[in-house]
């Protein structure tokens, strides 16, 4: 976590020169919103020890509209493409970027890419939308994407710098994660490369929230939102049945926040398991043994798990875990495992699974990820206008800034187990410690 | 907003001397959830400037459980009380701090203060109640509070020292806005006068979003998704009607942030009025103007007003707005200025007025205001434990820490119209940039 | 109740002799769905009481797909409009009849008419919309009409039956309540006297659902959905004050469905007061008294008024109640009236009044709705196909039926209070039989 | 369907001969809610068709509370059981009952049986719980059901009989479906060849809307209400990806309710399967065909199964599906054909295949359902105060009445093929009227 060696210089495709057409103010104290400037930034590290100084150095620039902007705006060709699964909120960033590149830039052709990197590439022969203010009004009421995503071709920046080329293309919205972004930065460097004027700005996508330096990805409180629905269902099962059990799957590939703030966000949630923390099924200190013992206490139990939770467990067992696509299954590995071990006990019990991963993920946004789509997507808007490239919009400390690709995509934000978050969630679940012999 | 002279000193009753029961790691990297150091703090002002050497001083401790704690727990006489109007979310505080005592540090005397400071004044006669985990177990699920809430009597700080004194009680929190917290303070310092052993943690709740050094007051994020409800069925009734004008008025005595959060949220309001910018209804720049353009132009408005907004429009009408305690009634003026503009226009408007107050504010928390909730309260809970007194548990960049009451209630928070959120609002509304002529 | 009298005869533009496009079944036990027959009927009047013979004469005629209709799909002009105040599931039935006549018969041309009746009359200068599958695929999703609604003008008959000539259009679906109806009966037979090829056929539209020979109107059980979110609210703000009283006026002007579904939907209203029946305010057995002793008893208490409720009591105070169109409104009087009596008694309340009116009925249709919707919508496209005209489609003993228009608008339909749906409600609240002196 | 040989009688203990200390109404036309009386009832067979004459003779007594009662109410020991799967409503039923029970009556001890039948089997040992209006008050915001629930047992008559003899229990309320209600009318039988005074009066429960003579089971709508989200999801899931598929499982096992109601309420389902209609997978009219001419027109498609549909496919596949009990999974049959033929076809679909049951069944009653469930119980009440015995109490054409339990178990209620429900559902889908070969 030390940031010396971070560098968050933004690059950008030129100086910016033009006049913005959007018109505020630089006046303090006047009732009337101002630019954002170039040489605001926020401080990245912001912890102090007593026994440290205080002088910080990694900093972070803000986002915003600039006073002055590098595209003449009826120059600008841009285009959108979403990637990777579906998660809250996409609509409302596409809708957003289009909003305030027509109505605050005045910019009249933005494409929309359909499927991802897919649209880029010739042998899939994918049309691009037009995307007008009337054609995107209304589309942040549905979940999903009116663009359709799929996964994988980022790694085709050839054939995609090609087609940006013939089109034309000189500005980029790449809304996606880990793979999605690295694929961008590989095609804002090919065009830096071929002299082309193209900028990339990158929206994060991760419904796992497992992208760093980003506080929170977009669609995540929507997601756990969903999932505390389904433990919920879960709790009632369990709690009405003799002996019941419920054990409910959620994302989370490398990182456990969804089963983290679903089990803070629902007081019903024994025991919760995440990529993060390593935990074993048998042995005194095992999840079978403490279960054992709560059902004699309580005679019920809800178990949360993160899809990436265990994976050394299914490993274990023989099962082909092979690296990160293909996570074994620890639900149902979870689920075998506990009927197995109770009906070896002849204890009657009631189980009860449930996995609800693509109800949580096509939802649309609730109101604070709405809002939080909206300005991500009109910052994003703003620093393609002002010719920033290659960076991410994303939210530090609550403030919109811009992040360098690079730094965003360079490790996985997971889940600190020494952490005052990891912290909350065992002192909520009232789980042990560390479930490990 | 510079932070030179402000001391963030958290006054404790004395030096934390006991073991805490509570059994967690000190170790980095073993998987095992930390305790949180006194000596580890967040810096307060995180903004840099270009020209500005990035030496920062201000910094807020952390909040979270000690190792050393000063109270012994069976010595402890906890009681909770609930003060003010109310807001989602009251039930899942009382909630977390009674399960964090009772099950975390072994307290089993905590007393639920009925109807706010009232409960502890003499003449009112209201019973204690006994507050239990069995007691507590489900109340998040409702909107309210379980122990009744009422304005006012944070003045008599002597007779509510009276009433703990002769209750032993010697931990106090109190969940309340800004008169609540200064009669905290009061009831604080009394105490200390008095050679009492109490301390007082206070949880930091408005609606209206506007104490100081917290980000986000709890309750925010579901008030908003509620106004949202109100907002579009506005947006309906103004779309589906000849000429129509929908008018929502919202929270929002001092600060507009639930009016801003709802307008970003839903994109279908033509025109925000919040408290920190002032507008005119008349003339070429006021609202009557516009409002008939856009008549003309679009067949209908949505209009999102904060109760506080444009308060010195009521004084020009003769109506008594005799300071904070009375506010003209602006929605009104809002819907009868309107009706007489456009029928001395001779021009048919169909007008809907639609004030969601109590439905809001009632509402049970949602899930992300539920987990906040649940931090907030066991954080009040390990701060009072740790003998930390006269302070709130608050969110500072998106970190739990102990914030000197003193400081939060010196003066309001209050949208900053340079900001980048009124920024936002006025981007997502398309509103002029002021409307004063 | 007695049905000798009543004639259920639907009237028919001729013979249908036309083979239907769709393809259904004649045969029983095939497993495909049948089509409807004309000699097909439900009873209407179902009672049966010991003393009497069982022989039941009136009776409805089913709707449904008939094998043969009498309009050449190809030849058919559709118009649809929406009137009066909305209602959920509004859309929903717009829809359903486009999609039905769209893609099961072949109609091509079907028009919107905007603004209810204005859109059919001169001076208001309004275009038609084309409807088609593409424009109507998602307005289910939103609250409100896409056609827009407005008052009136239902006895424009000739002015209306002019331009449906000069347009050319020979069906027409009216979605509306009682005037609405009464004007589409007026326009049915202004064109049969001047010997215009039109059939009129209506869905029932009224959130009061008041209107007779309909078991519930669409949006019904959605209003009541909203109605309870304000009465939950309104029991929290009453249970969570001192003394804490919840006032929540609802719609209903002629019948008290509305608050008779929502007090037995949510278990926390203590008082329900309908338009049917008459209560004091005042005396030993008025709600004054009652209240008084309740608040002693109980602490709280939530009462639940139909807007039309208690007009009597309005007049006697010299307010001017002119007649069905201007109600006094007996929710600010209710609120009046309580405060000064106990303001006069010196006894402190907390009086919260909510009048959630237009969120109500601008909301989207519930699960169930949407299915009633497009149920309707559906049998009121193969009804107009068939010829049938001026009639209703409705639901009379959970069967979907054909309604003449005539018969419908006779009356209203109101809660019978000896009936076992008043008396569920006098159980469920507690309240007194009768509130009169 | 024909009603000529079905005996409606019900049963009753004796002359009830105690005055009711109900007081209602005898009078028409006096504003106050009448008694129900013994000798109304309501026509059973509504149906009417030109060649017949409409001499109806089947008819249904009407529920509710009669001015003579059976039983003295401190005479009174009642118990409430809940058996089989979880159902929204089931704490809505019991809440209803208690309370009815408890003030109208003046009934004071009412037992709640743990865990359906098991808790009146001696060997499983478990409490009975007191039930009181403090007790039950709340317990309808949650789903599941306070006394918890389990299968089986109903057919230890005997035992229970002794059991229930032994706590001197006279009146027993049964929450279930077909299995329940046969071990109820069992109990009934078997308590009166013993000369116990013992009434039995079940309320039908069942989410599958599988049990005859009743129009509508109580959580019905609920759940589908929550099924449409998982379609809903489904198709979001399908529409944005490159030929997705969204497959989802609903509940109905004997008969397909849940899914031609959810099919209905959102129009974004192809195809329907259901048990009372059989279908293919291979062949130019199978399922496979059609999906692959769908794909090429329209890129996605959404199926909906009712987990009873296609146990004859199941079979074919050589999976054992031994009887009702132990279904073969139509689902995951249904996702593997589908891979595996596209498969081989070397198309690339993406298959999402969600199977959301317990969170439907968990769910909390909506609003339509809690008036539906509280009107339930209050009869239910009422039928055993007056000694009504063996019998349900149910709503038939909208009107709640009591239903022998003989015939409601004799068949279960199933879709008609030939009606016009399953006519709606097919012209919502679009989908082929059959798709066998």
């Amino acid at each position: 976590m030390t940031n010396e060696n971070l560098d968050f210089t933004i690059d950008c495709l030129g100086q910016p020169a033009i006049d913005s057409p959007i018109v505020l103010s630089k006046v303090i104290d006047d009732y009337v919103a101002d630019y954002a400037e170039d040489g605001h930034y926020v401080l990245y590290d912001i912890d102090v020890k007593d026994d440290q100084d205080s002088l910080k150095t990694g900093r972070l620039e803000v986002a915003g509209p600039r006073e002055k902007i590098y595209f003449k705006p009826d120059e600008v060709r841009a285009a959108i493409c979403t990637c990777g699964g579906l998660c809250p909120g996409l609509n409302d960033v596409i809708r957003s970027i289009v909003m305030c590149l027509w109505y605050r830039y005045g910019v009249k052709t933005i494409y929309g890419i359909k499927f991802g990197y897919r649209g880029l590439i010739e042998k899939f022969n994918l049309p691009m939308i037009q995307l007008t203010p009337q054609e995107v009004d209304d589309i942040h009421r549905d979940g999903g994407t009116i663009l359709g995503s799929s996964r994988g071709y980022g790694d085709h920046t050839s054939e995609i710098v090609d087609k940006l080329d013939s089109m034309g293309i000189n500005m980029l919205f790449t809304i996606g994660g880990d793979g999605t972004q690295k694929g961008a930065l590989d095609i804002a460097e090919e065009a830096k490369k071929r002299n082309l004027e193209l900028t990339v700005v990158g929206i994060p996508k991760t419904i796992d929230n497992d992208l760093s330096f980003v506080q929170k990805s977009f669609g995540f409180e929507t997601a756990v939102e969903k999932a505390v629905d389904a433990v919920a269902g879960a709790h009632v099962e369990a709690h009405d049945a003799m002996n019941g059990i419920g054990i409910v799957k959620v994302m989370g590939r490398e990182s456990g926040y969804i089963a983290a703030h679903t089990a803070l966000a629902i007081n019903d949630v024994n025991y919760v398991f995440i990529p993060e923390v390593p935990f074993d099924l048998d042995g005194p200190n095992g999840l079978l043994a403490h279960l054992e013992s709560r059902l004699q206490r309580r005679n019920h139990a809800v178990i949360l798990i993160a899809e990436g939770a265990g994976q050394d467990l299914i490993d274990a067992e023989g099962t082909d875990a092979s690296g990160n696509k293909n996570l074994g299954d620890i639900g149902i590995l979870l689920k075998d495992k506990i009927k197995t071990h109770f009906k070896t006990k002849q204890q009657e019990i009631n189980l009860k699974y449930i996995d609800p991963s693509y109800i949580i993920r096509s939802a649309p946004a609730n109101a604070a990820d709405s809002i939080y789509c909206a300005r991500l997507g009109t910052n994003a808007a703003h620093a393609a206008m002002a010719g920033k490239n290659g960076c991410l919009v994303g939210l530090v400390h609550n403030r919109f800034v811009h992040i360098p690709i690079k730094l965003s995509v360079a490790k996985r934000n997971k889940i600190n187990p020494d952490s005052d978050l990891w912290r909350s969630v065992v002192e909520a679940t009232g789980q042990p410690l560390l479930m490990k012999n």
